[in-house]
């Protein structure tokens, strides 16, 4: 065992699944705020990529300040048109140059911008739907050298930081993120007409759950108010369907509801995203390294998108702290809720946090020294692991949004 | 009593004082998230006085997308220079013509950032060290005439959304406050030295509280080595002193601890602030509606700098909890702990929140039920005076961040 | 006869061809100022059609100030890459509304710019290599109407301008201009080593032509030195025979002269275009309506570019001047050269100028009053026909620059 | 006497005063395109003093390319209001580091058109009236080391490029640019409500001198259509006086011709310039470096304002030529006429042109023949100094638009 600074704990209160009131929320894929995280997240493993593939190390850039700035568009039952298009503002430190050596930065950033738009929007022409400018900076540069491939160092944190993650999800929690990621997956393969901008909020009261999902449509796909009104009962039904798939509480859909059919206010776009009429977004506004915005649990307000994988402790402990969570309640028996928090210092090693709290509620007749040591243990080596978090942010197997 | 949705019940857990650790923090004036939502919300206050001043009521916009691109700078004793300016963009909607009179909304706003960055920023020239540019376009419009003077009627939620408050503040959370506060407060009217880029982290482990304050200091200021070094002592003093105002626990200060004397590497700026030289910012990345990022507790992921207060629910909540957490904890005695959460329903008046959860730790000897009417008789009050809130946010009486 | 105010005069001078020392550029298509130029015009020919197809008539609308702001390259033999974008900012004015109508006008201008350098600048990918921003106000508004299909009524000048055309071109004026577009048209048909950045300049002094050129190389296509120069050489010896087709006198071709083969200085570049490392560009700044610059000749400092073909005066007069020169020296005997101006007055039909003035020089045994009636007659004729020069404008048929 | 190529001739043809129409036009100082140009010329002038006070020379840069986007504007009597402000894009490249010095450019640059826009334009505030943007790149490098204090040396032609000058100037020049010049300058000191934004026109046919007067009103100062018109008449009478200073012929001035007071179309803006409202701008379509646009003579098309006075030879060569030929007019007798031609060589250094031509219309019963000896005397004298002619223009002696 190391002697790394692991506290583990029991919690006085009850688990989220427990308490009275849950509310979660998800921005989808299409959500402003989350076209900024996918761009700035896609724009950093480019640029890790490719510095690794050019210099055999990840050098200093950090890329998780993209602006959107919303269009206006007319959408039109069978195909409107984008009036003015959204703009988007990539902002970032990055690199340029490094032993004599020049690294194209910025083009790196705007290919995987259109790449990233290319493989997610098919509605959003990249340069004329969707104008991408970039505003790369070169940062304070002493913090470059951190990530070699061959020797393998654990970089010290750039900050004194935190990031925290939980485990088990609640159904409630299931069910919001799984309501978005198969909406905007296998649901949309066979139906055009569904945006990408998919937001949904999950409400729990008691036994009770609410799932509210508001989703842009695409008007191309929608011949008129009856075709609307389908899709809209269509993803109701789905979303039911997928809902009881993970409880067996009582379940009530509701989606659009701002909608007002008689006043033709419905939710249709071009684009299928709000950013194409006044919705504006940025980096960070959204959903936490987990997917989920949870106010039952605790949160780290830091930008996990667009980080610096190597040594932005930010991004790399709540991605770090959220994997931890997950292993011990798949390896342990016996707990009911976990939430692990990692705290840096800013100068240490990130394998060695200054405290890693792990407080557990334990189920029925389980007590937390019983498994304290097992979840040390792994704690212990999650945190010697710390840099595989980094590898798999830049290959691209690590959501953080 | 109305009959609002109120609930008022205990929770099973220990108050944030008596935890084990806490951490809190908060990003001062000049931290390049703040400084955009120090500008953001005082765009904010003018597009709204203006709205009041011209056409009798608040119209729709939005304002809580400002952008912060850092520049770079050359900082040297005695005086450096900026070599490329910060760059900010404006980023929202605002109605623009009401009536058939036009409003002079982007004028407006930049006008309210320069004075913003006049008054708080005096070594930032506005147009030279910083340039603000704008983007506002056009809402959607379905959501004008929501606010006049004369009829005072409460408008609906714009959104299903969420609040939450807390009361009252840990010692470690004053302290954080305070620090800030007072640093840029009567400390910086005599020590000009000292930028208004101040980041200050708390972390309490049991009884023991390290306060860590990140100060960029004006080498206008600061003539050598020596000079820095006592600014830096002359802080770490300072701060200690207010924490024991505070506290009895026992408390160490560290300041600017990522500085390395002998490798010159200190936190020296030429305007005070981290954007001059890498640090980008936004809105609603940083602190809080209290003006604390504090893990230990519920937040809202809402940014509440820039927001409408009149009909924007995610800032109303969250001001309005929070003042009912303060005024219940001022009113009722026996409470260590409360956190007032609100949540809105799309359409609903404001003033009729979907849900008011006030969850209560007593002090020993009191019970929630002893003290359930009384706390719900000042939720349903303050509820009812929702209006009140937006006066005050107008007014630029109530602090976003 | 109409009672235009035609005027028809002998000059006292040379013809150009016969003065002593004649200069004469040609900024080609890939030169940073013509890329403005095309975008600009390409531009205006979406927008007029668009107007056309939708309202019938063409709205107010002014694109002619587009701004190129040069990236950075590395280009190496055999492929280098792009380092920073060239960034394009399109400005202009655009009726946005029409009877209730909403026009894409930026979705069009992009558009338009997207299509004219896929077609042109086969190296430069559009969003990458290539970011194109737009700023499209809307105008004073007061000039719309202008133009309708059925009516094809005469417009008024909007301003007080003036336009002029000459022809014959002299031998060094078809040399240089037929230069360029060789080279970018059937040469680098098979030449794809051939950037679309040429410049030409012809130097007659007396009887000697110096042609001297100066074109990007394309390093994909480009293997080493010896590629470069022999790419070099085979432009020298297509120029010098493409010269000699249109004249007898001494011609000297000069290519890159400024390339230093020792210390590896040459005209390398990765996209075809100076642009991509330092040249910045924008409308109006290169070459006049008839392709060149000709400091020996009468020249209008109008940005021809871009602009409304409708009503605006400084483009019209330009095209059409050179129209009409052309014209009269095809259809009248005896003419050395013809220098024709038409000069506008604000409110007054644009087919009745305020003067039409054409200065003759006539070949050794004609008299200018020999001619002068049928002169006058083919000038009110092509005038009678002014609203023919929009329709061509509006169909790509004549170019701009 | 050097051996440098001068070349004296007589033309053949008439003075452009004795030509039958002669056209003449002059853009103020606050015309959009002026403004780029004074911006421009600015900046340049102060970066170039920053170079040679910092490191002793002046290093590579190019500022020529300033673009101005149009605001809108509410004006009305008594004072109105911005709506949108103007948008100035500073573009260009300058020498960021030597010698391992930082050089703050943008900075420089931001100062120069701050103090640019104060000094000038007393209705346009700077950062929100008007907001400066800017991306100064880095150019290729090649050219720097160009021109030190001490050493004196005469740098090398940066591209094979032509200048041309002319002496002296007509009536109707005089007037045009005399017109402006006064109406701007004393004339306005007493009449605060005449906007800086001045296009005047001059056109003479035989004996005849129209003078047109475009001027903007500034609201503020105008408290309704009788002090307008009243502004109008006081300017009409004003020139008229000032024209009669000139010349003999037959004078009618013009003044805001378009106004239609019925329908209320009158040229009354907030900020003395129609770039408030709609008109765009940019460096180099205006004015050529002696003041004027004179379509009856040899122009060149170089943009004179912005650029690198060092050894920028289409800078140096516009404005040398015209010195040379005020020199020539004033110090020989009996010319009636001269234009100076200067035509430049890619790296030979500039007081050595490839060809410096003067062509002269004498007087009667003077021969070039006659003066030639003399004339070739100022020409090689002057271009021995040529590098007097940077210093002027870095001084700010010489104005260039």
């Amino acid at each position: 065992m190391s002697d790394r600074n692991i506290r583990v704990e029991p919690v006085a209160g009850l688990a989220v699944e427990d308490q009275e009131v849950e509310i979660v929320e998800r921005k989808g894929l299409g959500h402003p705020d989350s076209i900024c995280d996918g761009i700035a997240e896609h724009v950093s493993q480019a640029l890790a990529q490719t510095y690794l593939d050019r210099v055999g190390k990840v050098l200093h850039y950090n890329t998780d300040e993209t602006q959107l700035v919303a269009g206006s568009a007319a959408p039109a039952y069978g195909g409107g048109e984008v009036l003015e298009p959204i703009y988007v503002l990539i902002v970032g430190r990055a690199t340029q140059e490094y032993d004599g050596q020049k690294i194209p930065t910025e083009t790196i950033a705007l290919r995987a911008a259109r790449e990233y738009v290319g493989e997610n929007f098919p509605e959003l022409e990249f340069g004329t739907d969707i104008v991408v400018d970039i505003r790369l900076g070169e940062g304070s540069g002493d913090l470059q050298d951190v990530f070699g491939e061959e020797e393998r160092t654990v970089p010290s944190a750039n900050d004194t930081s935190f990031g925290v993650g939980h485990a088990p999800l609640t159904e409630t929690e299931e069910i919001v993120l799984d309501t978005e990621r198969r909406l905007n997956g296998e649901y949309s393969d066979d139906h055009p007409e569904l945006g990408e901008d998919i937001k949904v909020m999950g409400k729990r009261e008691s036994d009770h759950i609410d799932v509210t999902v508001a989703t842009a449509l695409v008007d191309t796909y929608v011949d008129g108010l009856d075709e609307y009104r389908e899709a809209v009962r269509n993803v109701r039904e789905y979303v039911h369907d997928l809902a009881t798939e993970y409880t067996d509480r009582e379940v009530s859909v509701h989606v659009n509801t701002a909608d007002d059919y008689d006043s033709g206010a419905i939710y249709l776009t071009h684009t299928g995203t709000s950013s194409e009429m006044g919705d504006d977004g940025s980096v960070g506004r959204g959903n936490r390294a987990n997917g989920l915005i949870t106010p039952n649990r605790s949160m780290s307000m830091e930008a996990t998108s667009g980080k610096n994988p190597v040594n932005h402790i930010g991004k790399i402990y709540n991605l770090l702290s959220t994997e931890i969570a997950r292993a011990v309640v798949e390896e342990v028996e016996g707990i009911r809720e976990i939430r692990v928090r990692l705290l840096s210092q800013i100068g240490q090693p990130i394998d060695d946090p200054h405290v890693a709290d792990a407080t557990i509620v334990t189920e029925d007749g389980v007590s937390v020294a019983d498994i304290e040591e097992e979840v040390t243990a792994i704690v212990d080596r999650e945190l010697a692991d710390v840099t595989g978090i980094t590898e798999r942010v830049i290959d691209g197997e690590l959501s953080t949004f």
